[in-house]
């Protein structure tokens, strides 16, 4: 028999995008009650290593303390680990491999959704971090779908996303939203038909400003969550 | 020397009111990168007893629930606990007693911040499920304050206030605001100068619709994240 589900956070990267996860479980359950709800215990521990700095070379690697936080987790019996965090997943298989429960992937969970969309559009946009980019797994899983990436410029990423993702983290959010919108535009511009806010903080800013001239957005921290609420409803029927 | 500081939340009633409580804990916390933020591990299992029937003799009594989560929160090291729950602190003694580290009483954190303003009111209304009622904290201490307390009649809570909680549980945030302004106003009209919003759903309803009709209202899981926050700022000056 499985053990009970309890799904362990590995959070604080950032920490708004953690309890802004944790607020699109309890969205993704339609639960009549309190009992009903997905179980979560959750690690909003934001002092960790910079993941944006650490993959350009410029700081240590948060991957001790992404270890420890998940062993935090499972001793206090998480059954299903899920990281709120694109860039962290840059360390997923070294995670995975120690985990003795299952990791979700934030990358496949939104693969899989691309996948089963009726009508797959043409050419997607990313916006996500440079670790995020440079690691290649959505433009990958991208090519396979027969989808063509398109991507932030180097000077659009020095500009509009590298300010917009450290301003959410100062709870500037219209500030955030402004410059994150600019990058969307420019990707929609380039010909994206969709565009993936591959980083947690980005449906966080993009919410502060209207973004009503936008084509539709797929979000990883959403589909994520409904995995995993998923996951909680198979083993809880109600 | 102290253990590092780590706030463990006791959360999980309900499962919002949590989400809640953490993104209230940001807010309080002037931190300008993710690493100034508080840090944080929370116990979010909304599968723990219902308080009110509990307390109402019709279920039972989730102490053994709560002393379990206390362990998993002071194993994982928390140093702090914070139940953003008011009606759980009818168990909020024995809690103390079990644990390794202090717990946070959002009551009387309440009380102080009612203490410290400049103009005391004589008049504060009370919105707080029948278990909060009958244990008297809150109209204890205003009257050690000199304030008198405006509660809620048993036909208010029948019609207002019970079904008003539950539809945010079951997140029917409209549907609970406007029930839940209608106590708050039937209060207000028995002379309450201030409403202590004291269950951590009612904001989260009120916030659904317009309260401009209102008068000033206390938050007191606003208060306990502020309280909260205060201790990580003291330990980590910034």
């Amino acid at each position: 028999m499985n053990p009970p589900y309890l799904l362990g956070v590995l959070g604080g990267m950032g920490p708004l995008a953690t309890v802004d996860f944790m607020h699109k479980l309890l969205l993704a359950t339609p639960a009549v009650n309190d009992q009903q709800q997905i179980p979560v215990v959750a690690w909003n521990v934001p002092q960790i290593a910079d993941r944006q700095r650490a993959l350009a070379g410029k700081g240590p690697s948060p991957l001790p303390q992404l270890l420890q936080a998940l062993n935090k987790l499972t001793e206090a019996g998480a059954s299903h680990i899920a990281i709120p965090c694109n860039t962290a997943h840059h360390w997923y298989d070294a995670l995975a491999a120690a985990s003795a429960v299952p990791v979700l992937h934030i990358v496949e969970t939104t693969l899989s959704a691309l996948e089963t969309l009726t009508e797959r559009p043409k050419h997607v946009g990313l916006i996500a971090t440079q670790g995020t980019l440079d690691a290649g797994w959505y433009q990958q899983g991208l090519t396979k779908l027969g989808i063509s990436p398109v991507l932030p410029t180097a000077k659009e990423m020095d500009e509009w996303f590298v300010p917009g993702c450290y301003a959410v983290k100062r709870d500037e959010r219209v500030q955030a939203g402004e410059l994150l919108l600019r990058q969307a535009l420019a990707l929609q511009e380039r010909g994206a038909q969709i565009l993936i806010l591959a980083c947690t903080e980005v449906p966080l800013a993009l919410q502060a400003v209207d973004t009503s001239s936008l084509t539709p957005t797929l979000d990883p921290a959403t589909l994520l969550a409904e995995r995993c609420s998923q996951l909680w409803q198979a083993q809880h029927p109600f």
